[in-house]
């Protein structure tokens, strides 16, 4: 089972995977948190030194570069845990590729599918959560907090075209994703999520 | 005009780019030199990461990872440098991406032939200089330099390999492939390669 979570920079993913986590774990499930870009060694690596540095990089090698992070990612830790019957869940995962890539930098979206295709080997999210805010407060959160990152840093207007990215996917494909409004409060929107996951995990028998 | 160098490790490509490169600007041509993996801030951060440290990497993703440095390459230095009518001698090109990730680590070739084209944007190498030389001579010279890398670590029979799939390529294209002999003296390989060069950008009008 592979959950994975999407929203606009500062719309409380990282919470919301903590608290399921926590939650998934004392109902006694094999659970792993991970998150992209990164999950692995590599990954990791690579996102430290390209998230927060000023360099020039063009969208087809930042595609490119997400891309290798998700091969990794996959072959090394997401396949091995969703084999061994692990609930795997990921901050960020394909879907991001088609937003902040295609939607937000405009890489022809036909190139990310074959990667994502190429990349994934065939794993894809059971439940993709997306947690809908509005720009204004989610930048507004991330700013308070010190380090912005490349995509942090990025203007309104790109943003604005990340969140209606995600709306415009989670229409095309409803049975998959699951929207949120990320304005409620915390324990709220937690409550929701686990519900609808409860109901998911007991469809899947597990 | 794009003049690429491919070869083994240690088969002294960057001794006669370098030689090439100061004939070249003796000429009065404007030339630059460059390198894969690397040549641009984006390139070069990611080769000191990439190269230098034991992470395990597994092979599309390295593949991946070279193909990003690539496309920044070809975007932001190659294509621009050619353009403006430049001479652009970079060691290794795409050659090195069949040779070390398809015959060295397994990758499907039709994969790196599909990644080559959309990164290279249609750039192709005018001339492809080859230094063949042997595996022992080779890992020999740089196992006399400290700091090895990713690549030089690794076993005789990877290498071998790497030589293989070279002399298969460069048959299958003799027109773009200028084979030389590795193990003659730096001198008459330099004299060799200047006087095909030479007549190269006659051809050409240059």
């Amino acid at each position: 089972m592979l959950i994975t979570f999407e929203g606009i920079e500062g719309c409380g993913k990282t919470t919301q995977i903590a608290l399921l986590h926590t939650y998934l774990e004392k109902k006694g499930l094999n659970v792993i948190k991970t998150r992209e870009p990164g999950g692995t060694t590599f990954g990791e690596t690579l996102r430290k030194v390209f998230l927060h540095t000023n360099m020039e990089v063009y969208p087809l090698s930042e595609l490119l570069v997400f891309m290798a992070m998700r091969a990794q990612h996959v072959e090394e830790l997401i396949q091995p845990a969703l084999k061994e019957g692990k609930v795997v869940l990921c901050d960020r995962f394909i879907d991001a590729s088609y937003a902040y890539q295609g939607y937000g930098r405009g890489v022809d979206l036909g190139i990310i599918e074959t990667l994502n295709r190429l990349v994934t080997k065939g794993v894809r999210p059971n439940l993709t959560v997306l947690l809908d805010c509005s720009v204004e407060n989610g930048l507004k959160r991330k700013a308070e907090s010190a380090d912005m990152d490349r995509f942090e840093k990025e203007e309104l207007a790109f943003h604005n075209k990340i969140k209606k990215a995600y709306e415009k996917m989670s229409k095309a494909d409803p049975k998959r994703f699951f929207v949120i409004d990320g304005s409620l409060d915390i324990d709220t929107i937690h409550r929701t999520i686990r519900k609808k996951v409860v109901a998911l995990l007991k469809n899947y028998g597990i």
